[in-house]
């Protein structure tokens, strides 16, 4: 039975890129050998580097200061080495804290400087995205996690700023039409939106970096791995061909801008269920509502077992919800198909008319 | 083609591994869905990654102190992860400098407390491994790189040491029966002997962690992942399948002491001919020739082009020597045959008949 695959990450992926990474495990580029055994050095691959650096840069329409690498280590490693990178011990940078992953990052910070907590949702268990905050102007960044995948948030409008801002993109990047220059470093774990697990991209501004007197570990200097093209060390060679893959399906797509018409349609026709069916209740502010990652309960949570065990029967895949929040998150990542969505509306709508 | 893959790393993988990746990305384990987009926290997938830790060990016969990982961020990662685990700001750690990457380990460490260099071969062109050194006894650990890729060194016997004694073992890591539990951490990033580009293997003893005063960033603390598993963060999950997979290879050939028989059949075969064919000569002591990177180079430099263009026309991948040496460097790990490697004597053999 086809698997409607709703999981929070690592997530669906376009068949095209299944079927192409397939093809470059057999017989990469026409080498003879495959992808998981070139070297990192060849032609062939640095190739596929430069045009997944370059193609992400388009489709984020970035401007010239702008370099993107695709590193090791995931989001967590980024908590730190933004950190590393931009905090002076002696100075301080501001968070927003919308949820498990903005306190993750809040922690790590906290080893390297000064920070300040300029907002939180937490009082209400990260259901909303604060709305007033002053930004101090002494800050080194502010740092906001863009959407927030365990609780179902996400920023409609990004921060006016006029420090450096820093997000976390991991699970909202290149799923909407923003202004990605608003920002002066953008980081990703691949594995919900853009390609499979094992790689992040970094997208940061030449000119916000460099000015720290802290001496950063040569791994973690994004001046170094910007010298060396993402070829600083080994890179994780098929984790960044699959993130090439789905860039380039994202760009017959569309883009950034075709790609968040289909995203609207998809997270509307699940929340316009959530509203309209009596079983279920949205967990977050409407204002906030994710387009990525759509959490919601059952008004009976004695339901919840019986709902959970026909979805699978229907070939639901990846719906639980976080423990945080229980209940469901169904996330929509731009691999998610309108005909999923559908499938498990029709699931809902369903199981609503058998309890009815 | 066939394409013999003697490259430095990535480098070539088992047929079956091959195999049953693609097999995965088609339908992991009967889910219907792609190991390419499974939750790392589905049991399918916990499943894997406890096997692949539990067979390392095995193949290792760690004794019970110790816990393997598997990790982001190659070996370069841990230059810093080692120090900022082990090394407090005012002690020293012992360092024996065989190459790039030992320097490369120096450099890192040195940021986070004193480093003690303890014998170089960098006089030489690290062409040989230093054999007289004393070992400081207050020194919290020796770092020593088992085997230089780049050089074509390779220790023959494990130092004799009374502190914890850490290792790269990047590319001889299960390569040979050596007593595993003579050290105290491994790292090796798995691109080389033990699977894919995009995953570190580490084995560490609980027993040597804990024990400094510097707060240590959560994504960079094994006990940490310890801790967790190795699921601290989303981790790289097709890298691991890999290793897996190369692991299960590995046991079926008999383990480190079955392979060690095929890298020894292997490596005689290549010196051999180096020594034998007037055309070429190994570039380093014969008492310190690695298994894994046979480095030679040519009599008559001026041949060498010729050589490498008629290699590379017979099937031969991989074979030029890295920049700091010159030459070739033949890298015959693991899943590199015996067939493989006769092949590339066969064609020595006729290029120096061809121009006696």
């Amino acid at each position: 039975m086809y698997q409607h695959n709703f999981n929070a990450g690592p997530s669906h992926l376009p068949e095209s890129v299944l079927k192409q990474s397939i093809g470059a495990i057999k017989n990469f580029d026409d080498t003879g050998l495959s992808i998981l055994e070139i070297s990192h050095r060849s032609e062939n691959f640095t190739t596929v580097i430069e045009e997944a650096r370059s193609i992400a840069k388009e489709l984020m329409n970035l401007e010239d200061d702008f370099e993107v690498l695709f590193l090791h280590g995931g989001g967590r490693t980024q908590f730190m080495e933004v950190a590393m990178n931009l905090l002076d011990n002696d100075k301080k940078a501001a968070y927003i804290d919308t949820g498990t992953w903005s306190s993750k990052a809040i922690e790590e910070a906290q080893l390297f400087g000064k920070v300040e907590v300029i907002a939180s949702s937490k009082d209400k268990n990260y259901s909303y995205i604060p709305q007033s905050y002053s930004i101090p102007e002494d800050a080194s960044y502010l740092h906001i996690t863009t959407n927030n995948t365990i609780y179902g948030t996400e920023y409609q409008n990004i921060p006016a700023c006029t420090i450096p801002l820093v997000a976390d993109m991991s699970s909202d990047i290149l799923s909407r039409d923003i202004n990605f220059n608003r920002f002066s470093l953008i980081y990703a774990g691949a594995q919900k939106n853009i390609g499979a697990a094992g790689v992040t991209l970094v997208a940061v501004r030449k000119s916000i970096l460099g000015k720290i007197k802290r001496p950063i570990p040569a791994i973690m200097d994004y001046c170094v791995h910007i010298k060396n093209g993402s070829m600083y060390n080994t890179p994780p060679v098929f984790a960044i061909y699959t993130c090439l893959l789905t860039l380039r399906w994202l760009k017959e797509q569309g883009g950034a801008a075709g790609i968040e018409k289909m995203n609207i349609r998809k997270a509307e026709a699940l929340y316009h269920e959530i509203d309209t069916n009596p079983l279920f209740k949205g967990t977050v502010a409407k204002e906030d509502r994710s387009r990525m990652n759509v959490c919601f309960v059952m008004e009976d949570k004695d339901l919840e077992k019986e709902f959970a065990d026909y979805c699978k029967k229907e070939g639901m895949y990846g719906i639980k919800g976080h423990r945080s929040v229980g209940g469901f998150r169904v996330s929509l990542y731009n691999a998610v198909s309108l005909e999923s969505t559908k499938a498990l509306v029709q699931a809902m709508e369903h199981f609503a008319k058998v309890k009815a």
